[in-house]
């Protein structure tokens, strides 16, 4: 069965389609969009699923009622992970952690919009984006020591560093605190602040849906993969991803565009 | 025989034990505190001796006198290394290579608090901590080159760009020049500006040292750790380690704080 | 036949050489300096020839006539590219591979003075140098999207986020926006901005070429080298640099004009 966007009706969370462009809303506003084992699951599946489906050209991801998410629920997930054993920790280390490698697989550029509260694995969903918009509301925590857990979650000692640094990184881990929406902008984990994440997000998604997706998801994987190579392999391995993406019709159709003195449409293939 | 960190009493430089943080200051404030042969090694046995000793919990390295460290000393260490063969060299620099290995290794969360001149090996020292705060005053030199030598000193061309960048790193290794305290704040050098560093890294270090120590502990392994692995693999790494983490006494006193609606009380088991 | 740079006189761009800096100017100023497969080809040969020239000790790349360089010419490079096949574009992206290889493989720091325009393949050039001086005026496009292709082009994926952070070069690679002169001084990318880059670069230049060249050769390598290896590797990997760095005359040169109280003249051994 292949993938709908256009019909695709999850549980979890909301799911909008327009303009080649998927927005994800975590919707449980009353409590600040904290995540369950199901909603994981789900939003797991999607990115999968996203895969697959060239139809979805990019992916905004953002929090109902003035709050991006504030991570796993304390009640829902922490409490029954106290009475797991090692088998069923690593089974939930996992899947969080495959949320993420979803995230950063699926061929398609993320956009996190983001106010308010974004904590815990909420902080991690916007890490793991491969853009992200905040508002001056933004609060983001990697509090995972305040419940006694180490920063290495779902991979936040990677990729955080890669991001804002090391020396912050460690600052943010070791202790929890709130980043403030300034300092992430500062420091350059917020792309841009703005009063209207979620338009910004999503006009920014419009325009990344209306680039050359081959390109695009080229330039995400690169992104990732050359941080533990040397600069030799670096190269060797954008000569052939470029020298592929060369032979696709939207590089044919940006020159005779330039040709004719007109800005290219692009159709992803 | 086992470290005593109550009654250790160091030749070099002044230890301190207090509320779990030990206080490690470089003591020869004449001189700006540079280092010699012996002091490396001594400091280098501490951090090596810290990794079974699980009283301390955290570590703050200063230096006395309102300079943090001048670095190797001309006379007892440049002197000596330009008479040496390429054995002895290489002795020198795999010591002072181990001072870095055993502080990054060492399980504890590592403050430094750095004022006045703060150079050569000095910092390095500062570079090699896992939190790093600065006065005002703190001048901060990679100045290898202008001895004859390369930025390659313990680890500099790996672990400073990895905290200020690649182009702020080539910049001060390939001239030597001072970064300002202002210029290490703004590139994430120097987590926090104080007038009083000493007062606020032992605050800091006692914060640390109230936290869960096996959770700091496996921070401080990963961020190490995940720069030169795939993110997939980073994933993997952290499952493990946080499911290693769900299984302390810290993680349960964590939730069971919660749920009583008072602060958790870790104790590092 | 070696290569002599007071003689050296190349078709496709200018070549001064003086105080041990040479300085290479891209000069088609009416086009705003665009790269053709000629000039490519001569500029990857060039530095690829710098490596065993131990008469030039520095590097300055320059643009003439107020801009720095727009890239690939569009007639000239991009028209051809799209009547290739994949054995002819994989030509391509291994050659322009090459000259940031070269770049980054020769012995000297590089040193890139950027007015105005700096875009796609000029963007890349200023990345793939060590350090870099920017006017006001300098405009910074990472635009290989804008013509349907990815940013992995010639290292963009690996160097870029080394320098600027992983979220500051998505951004740029995935929208190919303009990077203000600011933004890339505030990011790391630019070392410095000023009026006079093209005396600046050069007077830099001449502070680098007056420095040890050994030790300079080998900075320049462990900074590239050791991002990819960890902590342990890289200090073990700068203990034998540094050993070997501490057996030129240019590091007794330092000490003995610090035992006399003057300024060490190197000389390059």
């Amino acid at each position: 069965m292949t993938f709908d966007p256009t019909t695709f009706a999850p549980t979890h969370f909301l799911w909008e389609f327009a303009d080649g462009v998927a927005t994800i809303t975590l919707n449980r506003p009353e409590r600040k969009n904290p995540l369950t084992f199901d909603s994981y699951d789900e939003l797991r599946d999607a990115f999968h699923a996203l895969d697959k489906c060239r139809a979805v050209k990019a992916v905004v991801v953002t929090g109902a009622g003035g709050n991006f998410c504030s991570g796993g629920d304390v009640h829902e997930i922490i409490g029954p992970l106290t009475k797991m054993n090692e088998r069923g920790l690593l089974d939930f280390t996992h899947m969080t952690g495959d949320l993420v490698r979803a995230m950063r697989s699926c061929p398609q550029p993320i956009v996190a919009a983001v106010e308010g509260v974004c904590a815990g694995a909420g902080a991690i969903i916007a890490m793991a984006s491969d853009l992200r918009i905040a508002a001056p509301s933004a609060k983001t925590a990697f509090l995972f020591v305040r419940v006694g857990l180490s920063g290495a979650d779902m991979g936040a000692c990677a990729i955080l560093p890669r991001i804002i640094g090391q020396g912050r990184a460690a600052e943010l881990l070791f202790t929890g605190r709130n980043m403030t929406a300034d300092e992430g902008f500062a420091w350059g984990f917020w792309n841009r602040l703005s009063e209207n994440v979620l338009a910004d997000a999503q006009s920014l998604g419009r325009e990344l849906a209306r680039g050359p997706s081959i390109a695009h998801a080229v330039t995400k994987k690169q992104l990732d993969a050359e941080w533990h190579v040397s600069i030799e392999q670096a190269i060797e391995m954008e000569a052939r991803a470029q020298a592929h993406c060369m032979q696709t019709r939207d590089f044919h159709r940006a020159y005779e565009a330039f040709a004719a003195k007109r800005m290219p449409e692009f159709q992803g293939d």
